[in-house]
């Protein structure tokens, strides 16, 4: 019942259900109107019908949703159950506190592996995930099925490095390094977390208050 | 000439317009039109003279913006040439990464100082920057100016942190926490960055191809 040509606006408010949907689990909450969904969000009810609509039929008219049914219908659309393959690639410091502390596997990902140029960490394991040279990236791609690379490389090398994950085989980028990537490929998906536009909006916020 | 309630939506935009103009600055380039502005970023030139009149006239119908001016404009928009005064509170690998890593400074943010519990970092510098204990935190926000925090503690904490520097008079958090904070107070700004959202956003992507 999927219709084709979703928004990317639908789609950015795929993982905040998710997120909003897993808090009140948390919160043992079993059931919940669109209204108050609405409201714990900052949306219309109105919206989330539409939003949902786009996917099928969640919930009954008048019941509201059940929590737990409607965090697994949208895990499922997220590919949240799909147990992707990711690797990072360039351990510095950001590269590093991502495979500390981000969770990837609460957010469908297993990390296989880690790639440097630095003989300092090569060899060594991060949060039990091994760290192999550069050299050796090709081979492991090869080897493996990998579906997306965490890319935290300094910028002089980004597109270079995404050229040859690219040529690799590599279709899921998700990009810490505040390049535009850009691929002749639409199969390729770039997805950029841009932490300059985050403060800068919230330089505007304080600024215009 | 400003309007009043601009909607989320387009002040979302104004950074990645100002991130554009700054690479075509760097591109070299001195003028260019609405259309080619909108198809290097994939929206329409009618949707940026839209964006843009929320704010005033730039450029001249037919000879399209002076780079240059018109990143001035915008950058003055987001309060970039406001000189923010920024401090970090949490420097576990996170936060040391953004001390180390973003150019705070090129947004128009001078970071003063950090704060931690741990007393292996208390009293050192990173990237120039003193790391102080949380026992100085109130005393530090009291005697200086501070109008962001960049909080980058543990979730078990977040609440309690922000509710802390919000007594202390913060009205802006940059939050990495993934913790949603909450205050009552309608003059205090959270800017999230929720990385589990853009990879989520990025599973969805490529399981739905």
């Amino acid at each position: 019942m999927k219709k084709d040509n979703i928004s990317d606006a639908v789609i950015r408010r795929l993982p905040r259900y998710y997120r909003q949907l897993t808090d009140l689990q948390n919160r043992g909450i079993i059931r919940i109107s669109s209204h108050s969904l609405g409201q714990e969000m900052g949306i219309t009810a109105s919206q989330i019908r539409q939003d949902f609509s786009c996917f099928g039929e969640f919930g009954q008219q008048g019941y509201g949703y059940n929590v737990e049914e409607l965090k697994a219908e949208i895990g499922h659309i997220l590919g949240v159950d799909n147990d992707h393959h990711i690797i990072l690639v360039g351990v510095g410091n950001l590269g590093h506190a991502l495979l500390k502390n981000f969770a990837f596997a609460q957010n469908g990902f297993t990390v296989g592996a880690a790639f440097d140029i630095s003989p300092a960490i090569i060899g060594t394991q991060i949060n039990g995930i091994p760290v192999y040279s550069m050299n050796e990236l090709d081979a492991y791609v090869r080897q493996h099925h990998v579906d997306v690379v965490v890319l935290t490389v300094p910028q002089s090398v980004a597109q270079s490095t995404a050229d040859q994950l690219i040529a690799s085989g590599i279709q899921g980028f998700w990009n810490f390094t505040n390049i535009e990537l850009a691929s002749s490929r639409p199969d390729v998906k770039f997805e950029n977390i841009h932490f300059a536009d985050s403060l800068l909006t919230l330089s505007y916020r304080i600024s215009n208050h």
